[in-house]
């Protein structure tokens, strides 16, 4: 069967192991004679699927025991809303502080100003967000009910290397684009969360992973549904959740254990992308757009030299199977997205490219 | 294949050859290489997709052009938040009138009255909600911002025949459980919701129908993605939503144009429901739940007059392939919910087994 190499931003492709299985038992899970799509999500069916993938999270990503573990509707955007609604009355001052790292830090940052006072702590927007930040947590006032970072940021191809310590103040980080890609020190923040559909699974629901003392802090208004602690009190059964996500999300969990875990992948992730940023470093027929020290190895952004030959390097890649190479419009050129679910082999066909494409052009 | 007839009230079965049609095509759709979960929600590919769902859904309902289409995240229970929020502003008293049939009318009410002034106008809560209320649509102040009504009360099994006119207030329905089972006078409504998944899809979305004088009322604090406003200015693509719910909505309505649209599933729905029906009435073994002028065509509730027998009912059920078929714990007894793509065979089936068990037993 034909099979790109989709390099898309997401929704991103899922691995062919999984998207296989998915399809041999999607009208007939395990004998049931229904797919899991159709049957109800309180069925023990459907229960042993969600328990499974909590216990899957929790041994590949080390979480502690000290977290809860959400499955949230609306992917991240929704929890630009629901982070404020659930973390800003924690004090009265109703402070918190954002860190700007590009396109989705500023809508959390938007959406989070309609709930209370939101300071901008750092931001790179001057330099077209080409950079993380300089930070220091200590400039920020003691009241200040969190901080919210993005820790990879998708279109613009940088992430956050190192976490800042904000010490007491909780650090909240929307992960959407890298969560199980890259080992993490959970106690270092307060909150996190991630729409499925990069690493994670399909679209249209976020995981949350909230440590606990932080819950019960909603503000009254705050819908039901976007209130965490429902969430927590119900195992994300409040009303039907999206059944077929958490079990592709299950699927994928499942993958990524036989792939031998999360240090397993981190090192395949810092090959691959290695071999692209190899590729663009080599030559100035290609220029990289982050800043060295803060590159993405999730999103790996370029622009050609000469911009005009932008249209036929991505036609070209198109009819070799090197899919969805298109920069987002707020940087243009050319985005490489590879998550966990882009082989190797991926990115080696898109440098073979890359090369033979300026040797033609260069 | 083995398939059940899954008599479950949702998730629900999907049509079987919708399911195929998704299966065959879910590794590589249209040729692409990936399979369609797999793709941004910006792709020209995706876009085909939701604006067939919206050629689709406009042509089987005849929904009249003044009523936009969107596609919101969270289900049914969260437009439970977002109704009051979106329309308990049009009048400065913030009042707005529930009807009170069942459970989820019930959860509707109590979360819109930390919006705004609510009023029970009718309830047949004191009989365990067996049937529709009387209601009078002059009892209400002409200040009410809108009505609230469940069309079709899935757990008790009853339905609204005829709806109330409401004159200037807008009537706002829950129809999770019946959109396009049978036909509708939309002229009637100000805004219609549902969840997708009994007649329209899988779980993890609403389906929202907005007469679109009545958006831009939001409240100040409303969440950016439970606005509808945001979703009508957007063509429901503010974020990512859930593509593969919309795909597969697309792929259920193709199905119920096959099948003659929505006239001829109404003629069905009717035929399948007025075979369990008759096999209930035409026995003192079996007990209707539901008030006869007020029965549901889509859920048929019903008890054994010796309630030890349900379980033995249900396992003997289950063996023969008719699946799901546990009321609900508030009622009890049995509950066979019987949307759209369940095939009058399936009705058959039950009507059979309920025949045989009652001679075995009776």
């Amino acid at each position: 069967m034909k099979r790109v190499f989709n390099f898309g931003a997401g929704p991103a492709m899922l691995p062919t192991s999984v998207m296989e299985k998915a399809r041999d038992e999607f009208l007939n899970f395990k004998d049931l004679g229904a797919g899991l799509i159709e049957i109800s999500h309180r069925s023990k069916e459907f229960d042993a699927v969600i328990n499974r993938t909590d216990e899957l999270f929790r041994e590949l990503s080390g979480l502690p025991d000290n977290f809860k573990i959400l499955y949230v509707h609306g992917g991240a955007q929704m929890q630009f809303s629901a982070i404020p609604m659930n973390l800003i009355g924690r004090n009265p001052a109703h402070k918190a502080a954002y860190l700007e790292t590009g396109n989705f830090a500023s809508l959390a940052r938007k959406e989070a100003s309609r709930y209370g006072n939101i300071t901008v702590a750092a931001t790179s927007e001057a330099t077209n967000f080409d950079r993380i930040p300089d930070f220091n947590p200590a400039s920020l006032d003691a009241d200040t009910s969190y901080v919210h970072l993005t820790s990879n940021n998708t279109i613009f191809g940088t992430r956050w290397n190192q976490f800042p310590d904000t010490g007491d103040i909780p650090l909240v980080a929307d992960m959407t684009s890298e969560l199980l890609s890259r080992q993490l020190d959970y106690n270092k923040f307060g909150a996190i969360f991630a729409g499925l559909q990069k690493n994670l699974g399909p679209a249209g629901m976020a995981l949350v992973l909230m440590r606990e003392d932080l819950l019960g802090n909603a503000l009254p208004y705050t819908p039901s549904l976007l209130d965490y602690s429902v969430y927590e009190k119900s195992h994300s059964l409040q009303n039907t959740n999206n059944t077929f996500a958490i079990y592709m999300m299950c699927l994928v969990l499942e993958w990524l254990k036989e792939q031998g875990g999360v240090a397993a992948i981190e090192a395949i992730n810092e090959k691959k992308a290695a071999l692209l940023y190899e590729a663009i470093d080599s030559t100035d027929f290609y220029i990289g757009s982050a800043h060295k020290a803060d590159r993405s190895v999730m999103n790996v952004t370029f622009n050609i030299a000469d911009p005009e030959l932008s249209a036929a390097f991505l036609s070209e890649a198109d009819k070799l199977g090197l899919y969805a190479l298109k920069g987002h419009r707020l940087v243009g050129g050319i985005r490489a997205s590879i998550y966990n679910a882009m082989p190797i082999e991926g990115c080696a066909a898109l440098v073979e490219f890359m090369k033979d494409f300026e040797r033609r052009n260069g």
